[in-house]
Formats: C-alpha cells, sequence, structure tokens
C-alpha cells in the first residue's frame, strides 16, 4: 500500500501492464518472505537471515560492509574506506588513495584510526514502553521525556565498551524498535586499488550507467586480543556469475527516506531544505576545487572531503528534481487528499487523527523559521577541530547529569563513539581547518546578520579569515598521543576530554574559548527547537503513522533509517528514453573508456595487466533492488546466500528514491563478484586476499 | 488591477486597512499622472517628465545614472564604474577602487574602455507593426519572422553609429514600442570613494537597511569632439533635504520582473530555473572567494566577478524564498483560476484565449527539457576571451547575411555594441580566464555528460583545466592596440573582426578553433529552442496579454525590460517584525558600526574627517518606489525634479518585487543628495565638484 500511495506517477501510466515492484527496505524482523516466494519462488527463512544479518555490517560513518571470509576479512567500496586510506598515507608520507594499496600478510594491515563498525545481533520491539513514557507529556516536553525514556532503554541494552545499542523510530514514529549492536573498533586496512580504478569516470560518471568501477576496499576486523576476529558468519562468494533476471537481495544500511512524508514537508524539502542545501554544497565544492589549486598537499587533504561534497550535490540534486515533476506533486496531492478522505470519513478516526495533517504542516513552517539560525549556531562545516572543541567543552557538564537529561550524544550509550571520535588520532590539517572554520563564520555572519550579539562576539573587529587563523594557530587540541593500537595516552586534547568542569573551563586555548563563548545561545536554540518543533513534530508523526496504520493496514516496509535493511529484486537493465541499457557491462569497456586523462585514465597495473585478463569478465551490473546512500558497500547475495556483487550506487534515477521508488527506471549499481577475483588474481599481487575469499566458497 | 492580481498574500491580511501602494514601473509615455496626483496632488507634466527622461542615461552594462551639471557630469553608483575604476587602475598600476580616485579638472579624467551610456530620445508605437509581421505565422517560424520584422524596424530607426534603436517587447507581448538612444561612448572617470565607503558593510550588509554607503561615482560624457558634452537636460541637486513622507520619482531602468507569468511559468522559475541559478552562483562565489586566496593580484582582478556574482546571489536568494512562501502560490493560484473563470465565462474570450494556459505550460515544460543543453553549449562562464572568440568566429558570417536574418547580436542595430565590446581594451587576466573556462568545461561535462560529441570533441584525452590552460596560454586574441582615446587600431583582435570569413578560418589561434570546432552544436541548439520553444512561448505570451487586456483593461505598467521607467512613491521606514525602522541614517551612525575589520572598516579618509564633518547629516534613506536590480544609479528627485537622491539598492523584502510589489514592505534604499555633497566637500580634496554640481541649483 506504501506502494501505491508514493509510486512517481509517471509509472501510472503502465496501469494495466504488470510492473514487478520488488520495492521495498524491509528490517530483519519483519521481511516479507512470503512475496519473495510469491514473485520468485523461494522464502528466505530464519537461518538465512540471520547469517546475512550478522555478516552485515555497518560502518559508523556512514557505510555498509560485509564480512567474507571467517577470519574477519570485510568488503567495502573504496569509497567508505577513503578516509582510513588517507590517514593512514599521511602516516607513512605516502598516497595510497592514488596509487592503491596491499598488505602481504596481517602483521602488514595498518589500522584505521578512528574506525568503527557496527554488527547487529538482536532486534526488539519497544514501541510499548516508548510511547507508555511519553503518554500525557506536554507537547513542549515532549522530546526530552521521550529522550529520557530511550536513554534508559539503551542503557540498560549496552551493558559494556563493546555494545552498541540504539533505539530506532520506524515508520516516523509508528513503531520503536531497539537495535543492539557489537562493537568493532579495531579495523585494519587489507587492501585497496588505485583511485583512478575505484572511482573511474569520476563524478561526471557517478549515479550513472553504463560504469567501470572497482569500487572496493578490503578491512580486517581484529579483536581485543589483536588477532583476526574469527567468525562463522560470513558471506562466501559465488561460484557462478549472476544472470540477467536472477533473484539478488542487498542487505545493507539506507541512510534515509522521506517516502512517509506529508504534502507540507514534501513542499518545505522542495521550496526550502534542498535549496539550501544545494548551495552550501555548490559553494563547497567551488571552494575547494579551487582550495585544491594550492598544491599537492592540500589536494590531498582534501579529496575525501570535496569526494563528499560532489557526491552528495548530485544525490540531492537529483532528489530535488524529482520533487519539481508537477506529475509527483500531483499524484502526492492526489494520495493525501484520498487519505485525508477517509479518515474524514470515518468519525473515529476524524475524532482521532483528523487534526494532523494542519499540526504537521503548522510545524514544518516553525521549522523552516527556526532552522536557519539553529545551523548557524551549532554548524561547524565540517571543521574537526571545531567540533572537538565543542565536544571537549560540553563532555564535563554533560556527563555529570542524569543519563536521560543529557544532549543525546552524551547519553551512556552513545558516548563511547563520541569519545572514539573526539580522540581519534586521525590526522588535522590545519591550513584546511583554517578555510573551513572562515566559510563556517562567513556564513554565519551572513545567516545572522553583522549586527547579531553572536557573531559581533565572535568576529568582533576581525574579519572570519583573521579570526579562523587566530584559532587554527593558538589551539593545541590537535595533541594526542596514541599507542601503536591508536589508543589515546595524552596529549592536550585527552588531559581536557578527561578533565572536569572547572579544568576545562579554566584552560586558555582559545579554540576551547571561542566555542564556550556561544555555547549558551547554541545550546538555547537546539532547546527551542527540540522543544518548539522536534518534539511536537514527534508526536504528530506518531499520529500520522498510526492513521495510517488504521487506513491502509501495517503490512509496508518503514522509511530508511540507516540501520540493517534487506531489500529483494532481480538483475534488470532499463529502457532510457526509447534506448534498452543493458545490465552488465565488462572488462573490455573500461579499456575502451580509457582516455588517459583523469578522470577517465585508467591505473598503470590494469594497462599493464590488460593482456593477462579476461577481457570478457562482467565489470559492473544493475538491478532493480530498492537502496538509497548509506547502502554503499552493501554485498549483494544470490539465493543460496553468497556474494555475487559488491553495491556501490544507483543509477540517476534512484535518487528520485527518496520520495518513492519508480520500478521501471531506479537501478542499484555493483561491482561484479568475477570482476573482484580477477582483479586481485590478475592485476594486482593479491592473489592471497582471492585465495582467502576462495577458501569460503561452496 | 495588475495590483490586486500580484500583491502579495501577506498584504491582504490588512483588508480594511487602506495601503498605499504607489506601485508600478511605468513607461514614460504611459506614465499615470493622474493617480500621482489623485494621492500627492502634484501632476507631472509633459515639459517635466521629458527633462527627466532626457537627464536620465542608461549604463550599457546593466545600470542607470543621471546627467547632474550642464557639462555632462553623470552621477551613477560606484558598483556601477566598477569595471572602468578596475580598468583605469590596471592601467596606470594602482588601486582605484580600493584607494578612490579624484580628477582635479577634465585633463586628468581618463576614459573608460568599453563603457557605453544611451540617453533616450524617442519612443514610438510599433505593435501593429510588429504584429502584422507575424500574423499567420507558423510557430517554429514565429522567433524568425519576428526578428526580421524588429531588425528592420531597428535599423531604419538607427541612422547612423550615434543611435541605438531597439524594439521594446512590453506586456510579454502585449506591445512593442521602439526606443530610440543616442549612444554616448566617450565616458571618463571624474570621482570614485574609496571601496571600503561605497560598499561599507559588504555582503553581509548588501539588500540590508539601515546602511552607511556612499555607493556613488561621478563620471563625465565627452563629445565626439574629444570634449565635456554640453547639455540642457541635466538634474540640478535640491538645496534642501527630503522629508518623511515626501513625494519621490525613480527614474531608471530596471532590469526585469517576472509578474505577469503564469502558475506554470513560477513554478518552473522556483523549481527549475532559480534553484539551477542559486547552484551556479554558488560554486562561483565559492571557488572566486577561495581564487583570491592565490594572491594580491589575483584578488583583485576578480574583485568585480565576485562582487556581481555574490550581489545576483542574495537577489535570487530572496527571489527563491518569496515563491517559497505559501501563501504566494495561493494568492497565485486564485489569481489565475478567478482570470480563467472569467475567460471560460465569455464564448468569445474562450474561443480567442481558452488555450493559452495549457500551451504555455507545455512550452514551459519543453523549456526546461532544452534549456540544460543550450546552456550547456553556449554558456562561457564569464570568460572574456570565450566571448571574443565565438563573436569573432561569427562575426563574418553573420554581416554577409540580410539584417533580419542574422543572430540577433549581429543585427545592424546592435552590432556596434557588440564591436564595442570584443574591441574593447579593457585588460584580460589569463589566469583568472583559465579558471572560468575551467570551471565552464567542467560543467558542460556534467550537464553533457562524457560520452556527448561535443564533450568528446573539446576534450579529447584532457580534463578540463589540461584543455583551458593550453587555450589561455595558445591563444593571441588578447592581443589589441589602441590609440589614445580606447579606439582599436590594429592587433590579431581587430585583424581578425574585420576579416573575411576565410580569413578567420584560416587562422590557428586555438581558441576561435575550438569554438569554432563545436558552433555548428551551438547555433543548432539554438536555433532548435527558438523554433520549438521561445517563438511559440512568444506568440502565447502575446496572447496571453491580449487576454488580461480583455479581461482586466490596460491602465496597467508592464514587467520590467531594463528600459527607462520611472516610479512615484514616498520617504517610508517599515515595520519589520514589530520594530519599526526609520527611514533615515547619518554619518553619526556609520562611525558608530566601524570595527575596523573589513567590511565594516571606514577608510582613512573618513576617519581623518571625522571632526570637521558635521555628523548629523543625513546619509542613507528608503522610499517606498518600487524599483528592481538595473535601477543601480538612478537619480531619485523630488517634485521640483531636483535630486535629493542616489538609488543603489532594495532592502531584502524588494527582492520579492520580482514577482509581486509588497507596498508595506518592499523599500528603495538611496544615498541623500546631502551626504554626496559632505563628502565631497569635507572629506574628499572633491569641493570641484561640489562646485559643478552646486553651479546648477535652483
Amino acid at each position: 500500500m506504501r506502494k501505491s500511495l508514493f509510486l512517481f506517477a509517471s509509472v501510472l501510466a503502465l496501469a494495466g501492464f504488470a510492473v514487478q515492484a520488488d520495492e521495498g527496505m524491509w528490517t530483519y524482523n519483519q521481511f516479507p518472505s512470503s512475496k519473495v516466494a510469491a514473485a520468485y519462488g523461494f522464502a528466505p527463512d530464519a537461518d538465512w537471515l540471520k547469517r546475512l544479518q550478522l555478516a552485515s555490517v555497518r560502518i559508523a560513518g556512514g557505510c555498509s560492509a560485509s564480512v567474507v571470509s571467517p577470519s574477519g576479512l570485510v568488503m567495502t567500496n573504496h569509497h567508505c574506506a577513503r578516509e582510513c586510506i588517507q590517514n593512514v598515507s599521511g602516516q607513512r608520507k605516502k598516497d595510497f588513495n592514488k596509487d592503491g594499496f596491499i598488505a602481504r600478510k596481517p602483521s602488514e594491515e595498518p589500522r584505521c584510526p578512528g574506525m568503527e563498525m557496527n554488527q547487529l545481533t538482536a532486534i526488539s520491539d519497544v514501541t510499548q514502553l516508548v510511547q507508555d513514557a511519553t503518554k500525557g507529556a506536554a507537547a513542549e516536553r515532549f522530546s526530552d521525556v521521550q529522550r529520557a525514556a530511550i536513554a534508559g532503554i539503551e542503557k540498560s541494552c549496552a551493558t559494556g565498551d563493546e555494545w552498541r545499542c540504539e533505539v530506532v523510530t520506524l515508520f516516523r514514529g509508528g513503531q520503536y524498535n531497539l537495535y543492539k549492536y557489537r562493537r568493532l573498533q579495531d579495523i585494519r586496512l587489507v587492501f585497496a586499488p588505485e583511485d583512478a580504478i575505484a572511482f573511474f569516470g569520476g563524478d561526471p560518471d557517478n549515479f550513472n550507467f553504463p560504469r567501470y568501477d572497482l569500487d572496493v576496499s578490503f578491512l580486517r576486523i581484529y579483536g581485543a586480543d589483536g588477532k583476526p576476529w574469527k567468525t562463522d558468519a560470513f558471506l562466501p562468494f559465488s561460484k557462478t556469475s549472476v544472470k540477467d533476471g536472477e533473484l539478488t537481495f542487498v542487505s545493507g544500511n539506507p541512510g534515509g527516506t522521506s517516502r512517509g512524508m506529508t504534502l507540507s514537508q514534501v513542499q518545505d524539502m522542495r521550496d526550502s531544505v534542498l535549496p539550501n542545501r544545494l548551495m552550501d554544497l555548490s559553494h563547497a565544492r567551488g571552494w575547494m576545487t579551487e582550495y585544491q589549486q594550492r598544491g599537492k598537499e592540500q589536494l590531498r587533504h582534501s579529496n575525501d572531503d570535496l569526494f563528499g561534497v560532489e557526491n552528495s550535490l548530485k544525490a540531492q540534486r537529483g532528489q530535488h528534481e524529482s520533487l519539481g515533476d508537477a506529475g509527483f506533486t500531483a499524484q502526492l496531492t492526489k494520495d493525501e487528499t484520498d487519505f485525508r478522505r477517509k479518515v474524514v470519513n470515518n468519525p473515529q478516526w476524524m475524532a482521532d487523527y483528523g487534526d494532523v495533517w494542519d499540526n504537521i504542516g503548522a510545524l514544518t513552517l516553525k521549522a523552516k523559521q527556526q532552522r536557519k539560525i539553529l545551523h548557524a549556531l551549532t554548524y561547524t562545516n565540517g571543521s574537526v577541530l571545531m567540533d572537538i572543541a565543542r565536544a571537549v567543552w560540553r563532555h564535563p557538564v554533560e556527563v555529570r547529569k542524569p543519563n536521560g537529561e543529557r544532549l543525546v550524544e552524551f547519553s551512556d550509550a552513545r558516548l563511547p563513539q563520541l569519545a572514539q571520535s573526539v580522540l581519534s588520532d586521525a590526522p588535522i590539517y590545519d591550513e584546511l581547518e583554517t578555510a573551513k572554520i572562515t566559510y563556517g563564520l562567513t556564513q554565519m555572519r551572513e545567516v545572522l546578520s553583522p549586527d547579531h550579539p553572536v557573531v559581533k562576539k565572535l568576529l568582533g573587529n576581525k574579519s572570519p579569515q583573521q579570526v579562523a587563523r587566530a584559532l587554527v594557530r593558538g589551539t593545541r587540541l590537535q595533541e594526542l598521543k596514541t599507542n601503536a593500537r591508536g589508543e589515546p595516552t595524552g596529549g592536550l586534547r585527552k588531559t581536557l576530554w578527561d578533565a572536569d568542569a572547572a579544568t576545562v573551563a579554566a584552560s586558555s586555548d582559545p579554540l576551547l574559548k571561542f566555542v564556550a563563548s556561544y555555547d549558551a545561545e547554541a545550546r538555547a536554540a537546539r532547546k527551542k527547537f527540540e522543544e518548539e518543533v522536534e518534539g511536537p513534530l514527534k508526536r504528530q508523526q506518531e499520529r500520522l503513522a498510526q492513521a495510517r496504520f488504521a487506513v491502509y493496514g501495517d503490512t509496508s516496509y518503514p522509511d530508511a533509517t540507516f540501520t540493517l535493511r534487506l531489500s529483494y529484486g532481480r538483475v534488470a537493465g532499463w529502457d532510457e528514453n526509447g534506448t534498452a541499457v543493458a545490465p552488465f557491462t565488462d572488462f573490455a569497456g573500461a579499456y575502451k573508456r580509457h582516455t588517459g586523462a583523469e578522470p577517465f585514465a585508467l591505473p598503470a597495473s590494469w594497462l599493464k595487466a590488460r593482456s593477462k585478463i579476461n577481457l570478457n569478465t562482467p565489470f559492473n551490473f544493475v538491478t532493480n533492488n530498492d537502496i538509497i546512500g548509506g547502502n554503499s558497500g552493501s554485498p549483494m547475495v544470490n539465493q543460496k546466500g553468497e556474494v555475487v556483487g559488491l553495491v556501490f550506487d544507483g543509477n540517476i534515477h534512484s535518487l528520485g528514491g527518496e520520495f518513492g521508488f519508480d520500478a521501471r527506471l531506479n537501478r542499484t549499481v555493483a561491482v561484479h563478484s568475477q570482476a573482484l577475483l580477477e582483479a586481485l588474481d590478475k592485476i594486482y599481487p593479491a592473489q592471497h586476499i582471492a585465495a582467502e575469499i576462495r577458501a569460503g566458497q561452496r
């Protein structure tokens, strides 16, 4: 039913034509095996699901991954490990993103500073608990009360640093589920190909197909004993190639979708949220591209940031364009009108839910009014030092509060992750930090106006650049000592993190004093937003979800929440304005597309290996699995639960997937498993990795 | 009636409250003197209007100005003369934008390379001529036929290089008027204050009020005899200060408004046109800001471009936000529904105009589909060299065609202006050009895709930056010799401009060959757009205008068209969310706002003069005149036709003026005439300029 509500209008033109939608990012505890069986004759059972669930790991920064050997070998995308590769490069004064990296044995596998993976071990339903806690709470207290309840639930679940528990809001408030994760905190780098082939085609080819990318990296999980993690829950590679039309599953963590939004919320996305993000991202893309002209080091330091910016820009641009489609708005209007009419015509529903749309509309307007100021007062423009300073400043104050009253990132269940990011020994680039703070402060002044008391306080008689330079030059928060395992042992940052409020307040560190000087205003803006917008909106969204359950039943899937989901589908090309796009590319195509100039330059290793490899090896392929950003690095498996591909992208039509799934056009793009093995075997001196993978094959 | 159609919804809340709208950018030949008389007891007569018309001059690049002495002294904004000031700086290895410029006598007034002013001497109605010409023409031929007719009319009007004639499309096709201008091509620089006070408050204060800007420059028109131009049509300065509530007139050239758009066109602006422009501008702002970090010279070279980008960004952002106002869309929907219902209920109107809205909707969609490709193939990203190369390449081919068949910029009436811009001795900065071409080509690849034949042809095996560098390094189109008056006398650029097609085709200049290599595709995209979109749309807009005249009468004003308009209004502050904004600021306020850091640093001259000046001198002020971008530099006069101010900005609410005039909030921002005289007298050694102005006072 979600399907009929949210399909793009264009799909409706196919009325009478049997569209096999395969839509949905299903939770593991509510996976519709019978639907799959009806469509494909195969019903995943509990064991099948559990194995896939345990072998699917989430990368804390925003990616998906999977374990592919009993010795903790992890497969993910190259772009999901870029930060690690860059950090390792910095330590060794190399550029492994550009040149690739291969460890010949475990002792050569360097640790990825600050990297963490999570293995989902259990899901339980806590809807009743959460909803009971907020029953009768005033709207402006809703967020606080709910946060306290959730913090309590999460705390009693996370029984140690090695566990992470998270109450996940599903159906925008219709359900609350408790997700329990094993934290895997010692991650090391095993293999990365060269940038040039991992991201062959670069930004121009991003979100496009046909495609020729070896967007893979292999990492390894290490246990607390410092040895490769042993596990039974790994995914063997398939011995056979996946075929056109064959059933495929994608297990990963789609970041977020907005398929359950009301018309007023969608309009706010279209007219305000997305345009503002697109401007910010375009601006960042502009200055970062030009920043890279400063020199080779600056280029290397900023490459990851720029990659992220361009990727988000393209994705959100696609989303925005899908919302500008008049047919989409017309369809959404029709669906919402239908939904509301059904509610109006049922006296009980009308009494229970009749005002929910108008309430959400009013709160959406309020959100729009507050968002800019909130953003300006809390935004750090990606500055690592600013983030550290703010966390260090707040830490001693927050941890003395009862768990449920803290800012959410300081709750017991989340604090370990925050600590790890604050105390990460990932390198900090002062010049890049200065640029980020400069542009961040410029934007703050623009939004708040030069006359705003905070702006006057922060800038005084100086320009944003003067202030930024003085802050970065003056701060010592870069100082951190770590042991061989990357664990923090000393340095100012560690000292202050462990200190009490008085000690932190007495610090003369200029950046710390800077964030402290407007912390009250930043907190107040956040609190105001929580009380006046977020909390009341949560309550209304709970009611909307209940209305939807009441009117349409509850057999659909929830909007994505960067939690583990399973999608089923099949290998399938598509029709692009009358031209058939075939589902597979091969190695030969990559050589054809090679021009010699970035981003269409194959690396030397590939040029050299040309005669040795099988040019007919399938390289990339597309399926109609329903995924979205966050699914990067997801394993794609066949009906036997064997790896047949590695998800790394969606086609351009998948971007509208934020708001609705178009079965005709929306495609997932993956690296073929055969391509991975062929490259490891023939192009790189990485036969030992191929062998480790093959050892698990059945 | 236009008023009731296009007022913002927020105004409607004031029902019953007498809003004196003073709305309208009126043409000089249809000025509603009786309306002014009814509201203010003063009716401008023909002589009054004619004098103001002749004293108002348009700056070809996109600004307004006025003659303020019988010796051709021209008053405009500093930001309208920036390019001239920068060019003069380059010639003399100074930075007059930063340091200011004062000529002590005419012989010290340097020529502004490439600058041209136009004085509107006559307006005549050619509606019948134009409409008769296209009667019966097929939709796809409409543009061609109309262009030929217009070129013919313009040519027979422009009887020599000293005249410029332009058929202006009013009411989006309801009327066609012929505007005849005297071309004033020898413009020299007389006075410019320092950047720091001309644009005090910088981008943060732009479009805001209270304000403290001396955004003025004085130029002088020289005649063909090389002597200051003598004229009776000048505006004396008022001897008295304008008062709160006093009647004011603004005479200038508002660039364009979209108040006559249909709902489908407004939605296209909101969802596609403006978001794309905002992304482009944000990107340009990003890279240019960072480009300025390369060094002082690069900063100076790019300052004007960055200023333009930030100004446009802020303006269009404001426009976009006004369109995101749900009330605005609701009001527009209501108005259009009402309009259409009136048409439907009248059988004759229905037969004549019934399908016009749907036709415009379909054409708007087509425009959206073609716009990106057209833009990619014709866009030069502000590269002066690319513009020159393209004009040089097309010139010999175009001028051999009959006048009516040429690309419009090569028509006899417009060619002189194009020639002047191609053969301008304004400096060209190779490094900045390289950056512009690099980003332009990157964008082209992004829009067209790397697989587009033009992209393959242009980039081959190189990156955009490699191509751009080679082009700028290789081209000799910078070469131009000029005489003392800035007239081109030789150099490759002049040689090629004067050459025939065979000679140009035989040139080995790489940039010329580059633009030539895809000129066919660029022309084809343009032709396709003209035939399939522009022409048919023109016809539909003519019909819509006729429908509006039929239903609502024709006593309104047309959308702005960067032609001379007259607005009446009065000095008035406004209520900003419950806070009264007073209409005047004074010199004392500027000293209060001074922090010492850009953009809030007063220049040394001002700090030094503080004790000498009258701090109570009014500085900037606001009126409710209806203006928009292009009005910069407009004179503001009182009922006696005397200068009381110099328009340089609108407040933030004026940005929505693109789509509708909100009388409560929309304000024009001007420099007070007393501030101009006080500064010339007491802050700068410019008493001679003040004296020249005072000599005209009555």
